[in-house]
């Protein structure tokens, strides 16, 4: 096992997807959106321009994923979870001096508060969610931070690198208590993706199981336009507070439609059971029009750019671990068929939900844990394109056209 | 003082706004929305069509606010919180037996697990906004109740339901908490109104506060799509829960661009500190640019219809309440400077946030309350809305336009 490997891994993925879509900039992708702007909208805001950014990039349509002009193949390949939260919130690659500077304070900020365990104990059972239980713990921490309603630039910059800190701390808790086990005390020797696996699993990570999580936080932490991104700019538009707009983030992606489809892309499997029995599930799933989790995306016409990265991982994992060995040659199997089969009437491809359940699993994650995940890591991207509506806010208030009666008598009850 | 004066009171701002604009509908109110749809839009969503919907409607050129047709008029002097509860949720006024039903539920909702009041002892301090105090109260209620996660129409209007009894509870708790006293225990021989009033006040209030409390819950419960709803729906929108989804509306509502205001014209009058000071104060505030609190509104043009009934509402209150006496005059008089002096250069008028604030404070409500009583009452509004989406629900995802570099190179750390 050596970290080359996975490097390697993920340079491929890079010239595959290079092969696989035109790589030339489109024209036109950088606009200048000059307000009021005609658009056309659909059903759930589809198509609404709700702001400019400069934050994150993606294509649908080529598979780019794009941070602050870096594609994600790169970033994976390159960076870490520190240093690409650093370059999305503050829009650069940070210096060596700035990053050692920003590492440190992601680490000093990782204990919280004893009050926040002490409510965590009180609301997590094994049938509590623990997006539920984040969710609270956050709001929490907001009525316990005299600064929480300071809400300039600088002061929702410093609770924004704050709570991408604590949030690891909180789902690690929410983690160990879910389990009925004391959360542990952060290790400040370790990176934030090795401390975060840590305090989850309880065991000192190997570095191979340290970089995959990191590769796993990089590859989540923004993505356009979603959900739960959206919420947490919406609640900050307010001028509520940084810890609010998070707390409404985690609410967001705590919805299956948004941030539980891993979760269930590995119940599906575990109900496939082996390689063998995927073409009379799926053809059984087909009949029933049951949705075949893990495929397909509102944005990915193309191949899903995380999807090409955690596949090959997730081969590399199940090869080094029997016991995820055979979820993962289910996975690969329904892939086969799956894109075998539909992909003759329209394009389908895996999105990053397919693979990075077997991922975790393989990391010794419980399967409740896959959506906190997601939200320590898109954390740095709700913060950051929160701050960067912030400094032009505007309140968002889109309009409901009202398709009752207009003048309705008021009848008195006795007389309905 | 008896209740047949409000009655007047609300039926003389009703005449008024009928011969003030013109009561006739518009053609074409009630439009067909078909999937997309040309809009020209503006920052902050505006003008974006988010919705369809049957539940409430505000025409801001001609001042209407309007729950299932019935005009706000109408409500405000002949139903009550609990009808208008149920008019919002269920599209129709109950019959007598229905909103008995329906009181009742209410009533039995009312308590809330011990823990709740645990939590929130632990986090509420004098400092603590009151409304993160809520936000934190509602998740850990998601967090206790092993339903939460049951998103039918079915499983989230019965939470719906449990919701609007509790927060009233909770904000109650949280009023008691914030001035160091205990939590009452709900009355449930009271109304709605009245025992929110009484859990806050801790005294049995008159007829005459209770119709009042009860007049301003009607009149906050709805408000086309405001920032705090539009926040609730996308969060359900995901099919996350109800009470996460009313965490993201509090969250949403406590911002001060959106439920804030009527806190702080309350200080601006009490800085002004009497009538004779209105017209000095008010020249500075121009010269310095000083925004005004209280006046104007994104949606309307025309006096809006609640502050035509707060307005004398908060006069008769100060007759009958010396000590609010000149609070009133104050804001009597900023009305008449501000609309005579602002008023030859463009139309403006006192919004809802203007009088409201008074008439809080001649109830006995702390100002840190006045947004929780915002909430304790827009609660009707937020879940109606959300589960009507729900019934055709569609995630929602509005886009970004990017407008940062497509291509940056990955620069090595130590050559940066």
């Amino acid at each position: 096992m050596n970290l080359q490997e996975i490097d390697d891994l993920i340079r491929q993925a890079a010239n595959k997807a290079t092969k696989e879509t035109n790589d030339e900039p489109e024209p036109g992708l950088t606009q200048d959106v000059v307000w009021p702007v005609d658009v056309k909208i659909g059903k759930g805001l589809e198509g609404a321009i709700a702001t400019t950014t400069r934050i994150g990039y993606v294509n649908g349509a080529k598979g780019w994923l794009v941070y602050r002009g870096y594609n994600c193949f790169d970033l994976a390949e390159k960076s870490n979870f520190e240093e690409t939260t650093y370059l999305l919130l503050f829009g650069k690659l940070p210096t060596t001096s700035e990053l050692r500077n920003f590492k440190q304070k992601l680490v000093r900020y990782r204990s919280v508060p004893r009050k926040v365990f002490e409510v965590l104990k009180m609301v997590i059972t094994p049938k509590t969610h623990p997006m539920s239980a984040l969710e609270t713990a956050v709001s929490v921490l907001g009525n316990l931070d005299e600064q929480a309603n300071d809400t300039s630039a600088a002061g929702e910059t410093e609770i924004a690198v704050k709570l991408i800190a604590q949030l690891a701390t909180l789902a690690g808790a929410a983690a160990r208590l879910h389990q009925g086990k004391s959360p542990l005390a952060p290790d400040p020797e370790l990176s934030h993706a090795g401390n975060f696996l840590y305090m989850v699993t309880g065991k000192q990570p190997d570095e191979f199981s340290e970089r995959i999580m990191d590769i796993a936080l990089i590859l989540h932490a923004d993505h356009g336009m979603n959900a739960s991104t959206f919420t947490t700019m919406v609640v900050n538009s307010s001028l509520s507070d940084m810890y609010s707009s998070v707390v409404a983030g985690i609410a967001s992606l705590k919805g299956p439609l948004h941030g539980g489809a891993n979760e269930r892309v590995l119940y599906d499997l575990e109900e496939i059971g082996s390689a063998a029995n995927v073409k009379t599930w799926f053809e059984k799933a087909r009949e029933t029009k049951r949705k075949v989790m893990g495929f397909g995306h509102r944005v990915y016409k193309a191949y899903d750019p995380r999807a090409r990265i955690f596949g090959p991982i997730a081969r590399l994992m199940a090869e080094k671990n029997p016991a995820i060995g055979g979820l993962y040659e289910t996975a690969a199997e329904l892939e086969k068929v799956v894109c075998g089969e539909l992909g003759a009437e329209k394009k389908i491809f895996p999105n990053v939900d397919f693979y990075s359940g077997i991922i975790y699993k393989a990391l010794g994650i419980e399967t409740a844990m896959f959506t906190p995940i997601f939200a320590v890591s898109r954390i740095a991207g709700w913060t950051a394109r929160a701050l960067e509506y912030l400094a032009d806010n505007r309140l968002f208030r889109p309009r409901a056209v009202y398709i009752g009666p207009i003048k309705a008598e008021y009848v008195p009850i006795e007389k309905r």
